[in-house]
Parts: structure tokens; C-alpha cells; sequence
């Protein structure tokens, strides 16, 4: 392979081949950018992966809830997304394609200062710097704001719009969360769901949608109790990979591996809770199955943060397809979000602290399950080699789509109804498994290896007289014979971790 | 309670007060009929729906599959929702208020004929019949066409809709299922996912909302394997609550119960294919924790049949708050689907057979999620009585919500330490647990039966010396102690049902 481009494009390849992802949907009817389907690969390991993030959610006493995905236009006034989630375009005045206005200044006028300029700013530097049509090289018009949101409409004359995070319909259940937490902060819950944004024109595949799963969690919680966490304890000597927003301003992106409690007395952290949060995604995408050495932390520096983030950091995951990936970011957001809704709405969405009203902080952690999804195939593929002949997938097992699979030898019921009752007890015990009878058994082995299946058992004439299966194990290649009483315990060891296969030779 | 409505509101008013659900939603901003929000305990129970639905479908050998909500218009005029998915509105020439005109007419003018009229045909019925409007009783407007779709915009300027139900999206992938199922059928998949009706004025609270969870899977098979489907012969004998269109059109409601085979030879099914669909959906209500008695099968009449519809059932559920609620649908939709977007896309939608090109046929299972979720807690409703001093949920331990929580006698952390390990390794096991350490005992049991939990385990100052914990059965109020190294076994008996309380004693 010769550039990161072209690894994408074997990396969206063999997704689509192999049923993981297709795309751009509806694929029959031309497809629209920013939209995919998940084909049975693709769903089997995003559940995989909403399952992860699910476990440590609640392992960390987080509560998960689910709001629309549809909201009348207030709530978006009181966001701040109406007015603010904007991007400025432009449109040719001869072949009538639409640009992000500041994309293509950046890119016809690079070094340009266009960070926090309006819309009437921008025309006059597309005038004065002679930036045309990427296209067809003709003046454009002036530059327009474009929300983001997608617009919908309820009854008959309602404006409403689809959601383009999940948090805000979080916010608003603040008061009904104090009655279900009984009054007592800090509250933590998550939420994952469906939000859109209507990119102009959206790019980079699975890495840019129009339509994606979020997921955000939050911590309401006071000033206090963020500098004194009980749970941050736990976690203080674990070590991150940091790059601070010190090191990037030296035009650097050296890691620098850090106990937490360093982090904290270096100021690189400045509450407690806060780093507890960002170790709690950290070890989230860890549970999802990245290794610790494609992961790094990154700042925000100073022009990229929201001006109401007191502290934020993000998880990139490096890929062999785009370089470093941004997939998580973990935000302190002060109080902004509650003020603002409890401004607009005049419902009281504070706590009393000494019998005087406090609006609550929140610790947020926000990501997006397609990104992710995506990197782990990246991380996960293995070209094929004088050994195999195939390229295949190494998905760590707890998050593997399938991670059992299930073969008689033949399809006769003799073997099939013993194979079937094994693929049912395995079924059983919580692991996701593929029964399959068709060609040979190393055709068999080869697609689960495509697939990144890291187990597979094999019942044959062996089996009816003594009652041992194989096991087959992908990274090896190598097989074992187990008794199959024994079998749906070695495998939950197996798949979930504290069991490796050369123990079972 | 003195009437049905009543009991709606008990159950809605404990839904909403213990944490299940509110709305309508968002709340703070006034509410939009027909969205509401899930709080941490629908959430849960939710998600073991959901994963009933899943594991009965996997287990089927169906594979899921995710596909977007937002489709261009191109995919809705293919699939006929954008001239057909409507409906009669009429707006009031002096209030400005709407109404379905259909549902007036009905009202006002009970016995006449609405069934397939145009839109200038129920104009004219409403002029001759003197409808007016329900509010103020003025004229009403000329009966418009109302499309039951929420419209949005994609980029700048192309159309798009939110999709009414998941089905369309996973036909648009037939091409794609053939060559992940290697050409052969039939094809069994599903999908989990929103789905969006703009209902003019939806009622009923969370049985007739905008927003909503719909679960449908299809099988694409040829005519000759629907009359000879091999596993027809696993559940032939098996008996369903069956009311046939013919009783119905007697004015009746006689429930016959009646083995599939003799249903098939009577003619009340016409396929073995079908009437294994039909036995999939009522086993899977079965695990989503509804009791046999509380459920019936219902053959749609012939005006209600969709045209291109060759059979048609519906499974019901009984409930106190609304009496027979329609829950699920089991259609034999035929080749319509597939030869309509074959025509509309210009691609290829069939298989050859015998060299001739042939479309499939598709047997499609379909139902919402929040219908039995607020049904199977009006079934697990049980009223206060002398014994426990507030109403209580019995939901089945397969999809309680919570199914164990665990307490520690106090918060101190000589027992509270050896609590949250038994909380993790109950965890651990795959069962949902809460941990609590607020209030007396007895207040925690109560809260957990308020929530319906089916098992408590506290450790208290005995588990220290000699390693045993309370059980505590919510159905009899009764407790044994165990020892802790049992504990977890125990408990994955209970809560998956192959082990009685009574047997611990």
C-alpha cells in the first residue's frame, strides 16, 4: 500500500465485501453522502461495542436514559444550536455548487485568519484574496450561514429539528433526575442514540456522517465535590498517554506517559472528578478493544475550545486509514448548559446549597460509535501471508461480531443435531455465536478468519465416540480437542480473557 | 379503580413517578404530543426487551442489520409512502384548529361509510352531513391530504423523510443480503430502530406516539419453501389463542386455541412459512415476559388488509388501562415491496430459478417496542394490600428492570466492601444489579418492589462470620440465607427461571 488514501479504501472494501458496512445509503437509489447501513458484521459489532460502553457505564454508576430525537424549536433556541451551529457557505454563481466558505479559503489562501470571523468578513475576504469555484474556477456569491440542525416539522405548523447531540435532551430531565436520585448530587447518566448533523458536504466515509450514534454522558455535580472525588482514589496512579496543550503550542506531538495524580499537581487536570471522567473514557474505548499503544489524550488548545469549556481533552485513535483519529472528547462545561435552560424555560433547574439556589456543573464524556467502529477494523487488519490467503481480522474476543464459531463436519443430523445443541449451549452462556455447514472446513475456518471469528469448534465422528471436540484458534492457526463438557467454560475463558489457548494444550 | 381510563392514569402516574417514563416531552418546554422520554428504569427495561427481541431472532437465524432514518424522497415514492401514507385533515374555518376528517365524521355521523373515499368525497360527506367543527362548532375547510411523514432537507435542497417504519430501509439492501447469504434462500433478517408518524393529534399517551421503537424482520423466500418450510415440523403442535376473521365477522370474540397443524388444515393459515412467522412473534412476546392469558392472535378482516397483503394477524395483548391493545403484526406481504423498487430503482431484485427471473416473496413480523413496554407494566401492576403498603410491579426476573439489588446492612466499609464485590460478581454473571445503601432495610425493599426487582441480597455482620447472605423473594416476602459462593449460581436460576425460591429454603 502506498498512502493512508488508499488504505482506507482497503479497509472500506473489505467492510463492504464482507458485510460489515455499505454505502453511501440507499445504495440503489444513488446513495447520499454521510449515510450508511451496517450490514450483519457491522451490527453484530456495534451491539458488541454499545455493550462495552453500556458495562462501564453502569459498573461506574452512571443511569442510562432515552430521549426523541425530534425537538420543538425552543429547545434549540435555548441551546444555542439555532443560532450557533452554523456553518458559513457559498454558492457559484455560475455551476451553482455549494463550498464551505471556509474551507476553500483555507484552501486557496492558506495561513488566512478566519477563526471567529462573520459571515459578511468572510465575503470580503473571498473578494479580496480572489478565492473562486473550486470546481469550475467562477466568482462565488456571498457567504450565507447554514444551519446544521436538519429541520422537521410536527402537526401541522410546528418547526422542530433533529437532534445533532444527544446531551441537550439530557439536560432538560435535570429536575425529574433530582427526584429519581432523591435530591442528592452529583447525578450520573448517559444516553445513546441517533443525532444528525446535515453536512454540507460530508467526506471521509464512516469517519464524517450525516447520521450517527451518540453517545454522552454526564456528571451534575457542585464546585466541591469536583475537587474532592471519592472514586479518583481509585485511579490516581494509572498512568495516560498525554499530550498537552504546552507540548502542541511547541509544534510537538511527543507522549508523555503520566500518572494521573502527576497530571493533576502539573495542572495538566484541574479537578478530580474531571480527571476521573477522562480516565473513565479512556478505559471505555480500552473495554471496546483498542490497545493502549494506538491511543493517545489530546488538549484542546485555547482557539479550538467552546468559550464555555472550562477544561477539554480528546481520545484519538491512531489508524493505518486517516493517521490519528479524534473519537471521544471529555468536557467540563461548567454550568452553561443548565443556566441556559433555565433561563429560556423558567423552570427552576438548580439546587439549593446552604439555602441559597446553585446551578449545577457538568462533566461530560461525548462520543460517536461509528468512529470507533471503523477504527477497530482499521486496527484490526492483517494482510494475508504465506501462512493464509486471505486478508483477515484480528478483533480482540470479548468485541469480536461473532466469537464462536460452530461446525459439523457434515451436514448429516447425526452431526448436525449434536453440533446444533453445543451452538445452543454456547448461545446459552451469553456468547455470540455462527452455526455454519457449508463447504469444506477450511473454507469454514477461512471466512471466520475474514471475518476476525476467533474461535471455532468442529464436531465430527470423533465426537459421537468419545465426545471431544476441536477448537481452532484464529491468531495461531492452531487446534486443540476438548471434551465438550468442558467446552462452553474454556470458551467463556477464551473470549472474555483470563483463559489463553496455550493453557488448553 | 371505576373504569379503564382511570387505570391508564394510575399506571402512567407510576410510570412517570418511579422513573419509567415522562413526558409528553420535553417537558420544560411544554411538551410535544406524542414524544416522550425514557428514565433510567424504561431504559432498563427497555434494553432486556430489546434483547428478548434480539436473542429469539438470533437464535431463529436471523441476522440484524441497521440502516438510516432519514431517506430522499426517491425511496418513499418507490415504496408508495408518499402518495399513500396519509391522512384526511380538514381545519376549521373559524378556530384554525385541525382535525382528521374521518375521525369527525365517525364522531358526528356515526355508520357512514368512509372506507376509501377520496379527499372531494369526504369534503362532500361533511357539507351534506352537517360536520362541524369539535371545538367551536363552526364550518369546516375542504378535506387536504395530510402526509404522515416528517419532512426534512438534505444539504441545501434535497428532500428527504424520516422513515415510518424500518421495512423499506432493509428491502433497499436485498442485493447486498444476497451475496453475505452466498445466494441462497431463503434470507432471515431484521432491524431494531426509530421510526417517526406525524400523527395530527396523537392520544393515548405512549401507545400512539411520533417517535417510536419498531422492531421488523423479514424472510425472503420463494413460493415452493413457504409450503415446505423445515421447521414447521419443530413447532406444529404447538397450540395458539387464535380469533378468526370468521368468528369476528359473527360479531364475536371466542378465543379457539388450536394446534398450528389443524389451524393450517382449517385454512385459518395458508403457508407453513407463515404460520412459523406467526409462532416466532407469539414466542417472542412470550420472552419479552407476557403470560399466555393476556395474549391473542387476531386475523385481520378483509377491510382492514393492506391490498397487496395475502394474510394477515395481529397479536394483542390484554390490558387493564386499555383492554385488547393491537401490539404486533404478522403480514404476507408478497413480491410488492421488492417489485416496486425493483421498477422505481431499475435494479435487479430477483433470483433466477430455472433460469427465470423470479422476485421473492417477503414474510415480515412487525411491532413497536414502547406498546408492550407499557403494557407488560399495566400487567405487572399489583395494588397495595394489607401485606405491603404500596402498589408493586411483578415484572417477570427475565426482564425486570433491575433484577437483584444488593445492600450492605450499613455504609460502612467493612461491609459495604464485601457488597460491591458480590455486586460485581453478581454483574459479572450477565444479571442487572443496583447497589444501595440509602435508608433502613425495609425502605429498600420497598423500593425495589415499587420497581418491581425480583431478588435482594443484603450483607450484614453474620456474612462476616460465616459467609452467608440474605435472600429475598419480592412474589412471597420471604428470605433465606445462602452462602455467598452459591449466591451467584442461585440467583442466575432464579432469575432465569429454572430454579424456585422455594427450593433454596
Amino acid at each position: 500500500m502506498n498512502s493512508e488514501r488508499e488504505f482506507s479504501d482497503v479497509i472500506t472494501g473489505l467492510a463492504k465485501k464482507r458485510g460489515f458496512f455499505w454505502g453511501p445509503s440507499p445504495e440503489i437509489y444513488g446513495g447520499s453522502a454521510g449515510f450508511f447501513d451496517l450490514g450483519p458484521l457491522g451490527k453484530l459489532l456495534k451491539n458488541r461495542l454499545e455493550n462495552a460502553i453500556r458495562t462501564s457505564f453502569v459498573r461506574a454508576n452512571f443511569w442510562e436514559v432515552e430521549c426523541p430525537t425530534v425537538s420543538p424549536a425552543a429547545v434549540w433556541k435555548a441551546s444555542g444550536h439555532l443560532d450557533g451551529f452554523i456553518d458559513p457557505v457559498t454558492k457559484c454563481t455560475k455551476c451553482g455548487q455549494i463550498f464551505r466558505a471556509d474551507n476553500l479559503i483555507e484552501e486557496q489562501a492558506p495561513g488566512t485568519q478566519i477563526a471567529g470571523k462573520s459571515v459578511e468578513e468572510l465575503t470580503e475576504i473571498i473578494a479580496k484574496q480572489g478565492i473562486v469555484c473550486a470546481s469550475c474556477k467562477s466568482p462565488l456569491g456571498a457567504v450565507d450561514s447554514y444551519n446544521l440542525m436538519m429541520k422537521t416539522r410536527l402537526g401541522l405548523d410546528q418547526d422542530a429539528y433533529l437532534r445533532p447531540e444527544t446531551a441537550t435532551s439530557t439536560y432538560l430531565l435535570f429536575r425529574r433526575f433530582l427526584t429519581f436520585f432523591r435530591d442528592k448530587l452529583p447525578m450520573s447518566v448517559f444516553q445513546i442514540g441517533k443525532a444528525y448533523r446535515n453536512e454540507i458536504s460530508p467526506r471521509q466515509g464512516m469517519l464524517r456522517l450525516r447520521e450517527f450514534t451518540q453517545t454522552e454522558s454526564q456528571i451534575f455535580i457542585l464546585e466541591e465535590a469536583e475537587q474532592n472525588w471519592p472514586q479518583f482514589e481509585d485511579i490516581k496512579d494509572e498512568e495516560l498517554p498525554l499530550l498537552s496543550y504546552q507540548i502542541q503550542e511547541k509544534g510537538k506531538t511527543d507522549l508523555v506517559r503520566m500518572k494521573i495524580s502527576d497530571a493533576l499537581k502539573k495542572g495538566h487536570f484541574q479537578k478530580q472528578a474531571y480527571a476521573w471522567c477522562v480516565y473513565l473514557a479512556y478505559s471505555i474505548f480500552r473495554n471496546m478493544g483498542f490497545s493502549e499503544d494506538k491511543m493517545r489524550l489530546r488538549q484542546h488548545l485555547e482557539t479550538e475550545k467552546a468559550h464555555y469549556a472550562q477544561d477539554a481533552w480528546d481520545i484519538e485513535i491512531h489508524t493505518d486509514s486517516f493517521g490519528w483519529v479524534e473519537c471521544c472528547g471529555v468536557h467540563d462545561r461548567g454550568n452553561y448548559d443548565l443556566t441556559r435552560h433555565q433561563e429560556f424555560s423558567k423552570e427552576k433547574l438548580h439546587v439549593k446549597v446552604n439555602k441559597q439556589p446553585v446551578v449545577p456543573n457538568v462533566l461530560e464524556i461525548a462520543f460517536g460509535i461509528e468512529r470507533p467502529l471503523f477504527c477497530l477494523i482499521d486496527n484490526s487488519f492483517q494482510p494475508q501471508s504465506e501462512e493464509r490467503d486471505t486478508d483477515w481480522l484480528q478483533f480482540p474476543p470479548e468485541v469480536a461480531p461473532i466469537q464462536v464459531a460452530v461446525f459439523p463436519l457434515m451436514g448429516k443430523p447425526e452431526l448436525r443435531e449434536p453440533a446444533q445443541e453445543i451452538f445452543g449451549a454456547v448461545m446459552d452462556a451469553g456468547i455470540i455465536a455462527q452455526f455454519d455447514v457449508g463447504g469444506s472446513i477450511g473454507k469454514r475456518y477461512r471466512r471466520q478468519d475474514e471475518v476476525g471469528t476467533p474461535f471455532c469448534v468442529t464436531i465430527d465422528y470423533t465426537t459421537l465416540e468419545d465426545g471431544t471436540v476441536t477448537v481452532r484458534d484464529r491468531d495461531s492457526m492452531e487446534q486443540v480437542r476438548l471434551h465438550k463438557e468442558k467446552l462452553v467454560e474454556a470458551l467463556k475463558g477464551l473470549v472474555y480473557g483470563n483463559l489463553s489457548f496455550e493453557s488448553l494444550k
